[in-house]
């Protein structure tokens, strides 16, 4: 049996059930694989980012691995902004790559590139296989890198995948666990919560217990619980605790932890600025704020959080601060951005998942949804953009039964675009939300937040997207989804409620004036 | 004055004068500073790989580097696939990559990632600039090294941009160049040509005095002249040399070396398979040929071709082998290869570029064209697909009075498709002839080439882009650029010709049944 079957064999037998692809000539015996592990659903993206961050979003819900299947160094190399975002993430995802066989490297063909060089940045553990026998057991170690750690590279030259290999057999997986680390900690951490205090979220998931475990713990110690800038996912909507997120702009952030004394991290990093800007600081929490690391983003934070709970002798009830459901707008008016936090947040069917990339025109989303239905919500964790449409992708794979929601900024959209065919191909039930001002007007934000307020004649040109404005719906209408373009609030809230009432995916373009 | 400022001022004395960006946060400074620098025109690209792939199709037309402008590691991930091609192509570029301010990377901000480790691969030269006294001299650097040999990366942190500094002076440019090591060649390259030889051609540039020379050697020692597989860039047509090139599939390739007894290398390398086969020979040449490498790839080719000529004795004159006219094919009969290839070569302007990414269906195209008008042929130097429509825009812009044709294959035009807004935004003149077989028809053959006969489900699966059917007219629209599908081969020429006459960008969607 060639090895490249008994790897994917191996992955199937540990659960893993997707593989996001654009194979190329050396990934060939893979792809013959694949058909010998029929629990293993091959999902052809036709650019390797929408492979890359469908991965993510798939292993965000999942909880589990996805395989990408990426076709050498420039294969990578497409996948790569998407792989950094979910490193950022911790997401689990076990990445094949192709190789040249081994013994055709030092011919240096027109594809040959140094593979590892590029994959060690995005990659949280990286292996080139070398010898058939060993693949299994490379698998094996990559899985349990991805579940712990996250991304995971495997390099596979074309002769060890297409060679036959008795495998030497994987070595026996840990039974027994290593207590967390977070267990000591619990105790000093509890002894810093207080007035002047932040309890700052993140890491992998903040569950709904995870989210009501550390409301009760503010409310309790007077500390303040809140979320780190760009969460990997929270539970969020009514029922569930209506935490906030520290702002994305520095200056604010800043504010919001000016004054603090100490700052737990459960499951987030010290809080710093996002870009560094010329003569601002660039760590956000005061200097004299204790920083006390008490989980890690891969712990178990339900875990570690009622722990501290339970230290700090808060009782985990209901969560208190559910916001309310707001109307849906259904006025005639133009979108704005308040609007359109109505309209998602009126209108979200209950235990969907919210694909945030809005960027400047989502800014109230998030905190106007606390009072939607409950629903899990997905931000862009590594800042790179073309994130959105790939997670929303994933995640619907991962959850065929919840409709999923991209949300998602006119010029973040398009780098991943081609999502929109593989949604199409699947028939996933994702609802694109593209918000359509016609330029990068994050980036107008951070010129002048760099200190240059007169902006230039290139600035002008290199921010504007409507030279020619871009029709999403014509080009979603090419890659096979059907589209809608609205105006005002009334049709915006219309066409959401008839998007998520049909299966399929779809997309609604938004026009902002 | 800040060191972004010199830094385009001085690249643009020293004739730089595109830059092809897809800025963010960090390059805010240099996207002031392009204000002063009126000479360097900012071109918008949606996506990196557009701005890539578009440097390298100017710089192979121009023939001096274009700058790109890329955004930390994600940027240039993007954009890695396409400076790939470039590095095999030597095309002179100048990328400049931003990243956080020096200060500001300890603190491990999300977008932070190892750049160096990403750009090292696709780099031909590299450096971090750490002072901003540094700046210009690690400009005059970096132009320099892409001139000599290809794709530079300079690497600029935010800080570095933003901060005066006097700049240290350039190092003075060689102005004696050491005599090339060809011409110390010359006479063994000379004796080994005879019958039975080969003189392999490659390089940068192919033109027309180099097939010329090159072909009255062959006619005059008997050896054969064949241009490597993947030439950069070579000039054809009617009054040209009609060199063949060495085929792609490896196993007719190695039937075209068999017997031959030497090899000499005039800017192309050992000839070797693009992928290994199991069981089959990886270098195509017969084991007992002698390899000689005369000219390296980033020579003067026509100095070394015609000093090359006159040691053999041969006379160059008007290049014999100029193909004649074909005509176009006016039936209502399904398209096929041979009539795509015919309808082009029979309307092709006068003095156009093709950028050639047309995988299996233009496989008669680049010979056919012998007898078209005279231009230039680029094609996919590093084998990673995605290259055809960025490399047009790019050669659209550095040569704004020639007609440019992409023949692009569907399944590589979806990586970077985005290029269309981009040409429609600068008003080029290109025209994108998209061929739309619904699959990726070149992986179908490289599955049975690998020996796997029986085409898995899997496979079927991967290789099929016609689930959903793309309809590239429509996805052109969104993009601002006209189209139109043709299904005849009537339609074909009719359509070719409309373009031709007309100016700015257009799509031709040719249907193959």
């Amino acid at each position: 049996m060639k090895s490249a079957q008994r790897l994917l064999e191996y992955a199937s037998s540990r659960g893993l059930n997707a593989c996001f692809a654009n194979p190329g000539t050396s990934e060939m015996h893979l792809v013959a694989a694949l058909d010998a592990a029929p629990g293993i659903r091959p999902i052809l993206a036709i650019f390797e980012g929408v492979a890359t961050g469908a991965a993510d979003g798939y292993g965000r819900i999942a909880r589990t691995p996805a395989l990408t299947l990426l076709h050498l160094g420039p294969g990578l190399g497409n996948g790569l902004a998407n792989l950094h975002n979910a490193k950022r993430a911790r997401t689990p995802i076990v990445s094949l790559i192709g190789d040249h066989a081994t013994y055709h490297l030092a011919n240096d063909p027109p594809l040959a590139s140094d593979i590892v060089s590029i994959a060690r940045p995005v990659s949280c553990w990286l292996r080139t296989v070398g010898r058939a026998e060993d693949l299994v057991a490379a698998g094996a170690d990559a899985i349990d890198a991805a579940m712990a750690q996250g991304p995971a590279a495997l390099i596979l030259p074309a002769d060890v995948a297409w060679s036959d290999g008795e495998p030497t057999p994987a070595a026996n997986k840990r039974t027994q666990e290593d207590a967390p680390s977070w267990r000591g900690k619990v105790d000093d951490a509890a002894r810093s919560l207080g007035a002047g205090a932040v309890l700052l979220l993140g890491g992998r998931y903040l569950s709904p217990r995870a989210c009501a475990a550390a409301e009760a713990i503010a409310q309790k110690t007077g500390a303040k619980a809140i979320v780190e800038t760009f969460p990997a996912r929270i539970a969020r909507g009514r029922g569930r605790a209506a935490l906030s997120r520290l702002p994305y702009l520095s200056e604010v952030a800043a504010g919001t932890l000016s004054g603090v004394n100490a700052i737990v991290l459960a499951g987030a990093a010290t809080p710093v600025a996002f870009f560094a800007l010329p003569g601002r600081p660039t760590r956000l929490a005061p200097d004299d704020a204790q920083i006390l690391p008490f989980a890690t983003p891969t712990d178990d934070l339900d875990a570690a959080l009622e722990a501290l709970a339970e230290a700090v002798g808060a009782r985990i009830s209901q969560a208190q601060s559910a916001g309310d459901a707001p109307s849906a707008p259904d006025a005639g008016d133009a979108i704005d951005p308040v609007a359109l936090a109505r309209a998602v947040a009126a209108t979200l069917p209950e235990n969907a998942i919210v694909s945030d990339e809005s960027n400047t025109l989502g800014l109230f989303t998030f905190d106007v949804c606390a009072g939607a239905a409950a629903h899990d919500w997905l931000t862009l964790t590594g800042g790179s953009i073309g994130q959105g449409l790939p997670v929303a992708t994933g995640a619907a794979v991962a959850a065929p039964e919840r409709r999923v929601v991209a949300l998602q900024a006119d010029g973040s959209a398009l780098y991943t675009i081609q999502s929109l065919w593989t949604q199409a191909r699947e028939g996933l039930n994702v609802t694109n939300v593209i918000l359509n001002n016609g330029a990068y007007a994050i980036l107008k934000l951070e010129m002048m937040r760099a200190g240059i307020n007169a902006q230039t004649q290139a600035a002008s040109d290199l921010f504007d997207l409507r030279r020619p404005t871009i029709d999403f719906v014509q080009v979603a209408a090419g890659f096979g989804v059907p589209g809608q373009r609205v105006n005002t609030q009334r049709d915006l809230t219309q066409a959401l409620r008839r998007s998520f009432a049909q299966p399929g995916p779809s997309l609604i373009e938004v026009m902002f004036p």
